[in-house]
């Protein structure tokens, strides 16, 4: 937890309060645990300062992040925070009509041109693009157009990317990179995943 | 993510399900970002599964984690999940009188014993020892016992535990370690940490 002062003061022509409020690109990636539960836990504090939450989570999978989409969900619903907007792919694009139609790379597609509209419209105060580092990593998405639309974002709008495998391109742009390692796992001791604590 | 199959099924002489629901020890150190972040993601899910989630948190500073600290109680509140306890050791632990005239080492161990109490009567489902691993490290709280007190105790209490510098001897115990590497962060490019970020 670092706190306290910057290791070097920048030449940069911007004052502290300016350098201060950037909007930050940050990447969780490695194959440790934690890369998307970090990413909701960014959420919440972003919910905390009022501002809308987008994430957009590219995976498709029924069980996983349940409890971090219901939890998201009641604390956008709860007036207390910001709003809260949760879009899934595997269940479909809200925006889309038929998105059960579309193959995992369309699909990954779409939700990148749907943040794209987003971003240019301000929608968003934080967006959390989960797993967006696969449909890069795979080619699915360019890298290099994403890391010229994150550059050339308006406004304050902060965005955090989680999945292995980042690619350079996209941690070269990064402003925070972090990386998950698996030092210890209980998999690697015949256990499964369970409720309540992997989904 | 890791999904599916474990590498290897132990000969242990227990069923799937039976170690499917075996009681975890996770910690989360290393000096990148995310350790309390993924705790308190944990904790959602934990909320999700409607069991009571007990956070102590052995850090005294006023700023951080409120955004956490906020949305917990609103979730805890909201009666569709668990319930929520939060205990912070710089306002005063709530179950002693005079917290404020303890030192840091002494307000510490008198966390660790309320813990033991809390483990003892199964308080709770998941508890979020945050920045306990400070603690420990110092020698404030005794690593061997809260390895021997973790390891006995009863029923189905899940823990997880953060900060820098975790003692070998509590990762040895845990059952899942995960190490938070810093590969780049906006503080060595002279950006102070900025509200919705880092608090």
């Amino acid at each position: 937890m670092p706190k306290g002062q910057p290791n070097v003061v920048p030449d940069d022509g911007l004052t502290t309060r300016q350098r201060r409020n950037r909007p930050l690109l940050a990447v969780h990636t490695g194959t440790g645990k934690g890369k998307s539960t970090a990413a909701f836990g960014l959420a919440l504090r972003a919910w905390n300062q009022g501002w809308p939450v987008g994430v957009f989570q590219f995976v498709k999978s029924a069980r996983w992040k349940v409890g971090e989409e219901h939890a998201l969900r009641v604390l956008g619903a709860s007036g207390e925070g910001g709003t809260v907007d949760w879009h899934k792919m595997g269940e479909g694009w809200s925006w889309i009509q038929r998105d059960a139609e579309l193959g995992n790379e369309e699909a990954a597609r779409e939700g990148w041109e749907q943040i794209k509209r987003d971003l240019a419209a301000e929608t968003y105060g934080l967006y959390v693009l989960d797993e967006f580092a696969y449909p890069l990593h795979w080619g699915w998405v360019d890298t290099a157009e994403v890391v010229a639309v994150l550059r050339d974002r308006p406004g304050t709008q902060h965005v955090v990317i989680t999945g292995r495998n980042a690619p350079p391109g996209l941690l070269d742009a990064a402003d925070l990179v972090t990386e998950m390692t698996k030092v210890k796992h209980p998999m690697d001791a015949g256990q499964k995943g369970q409720r309540g604590i992997e989904w």
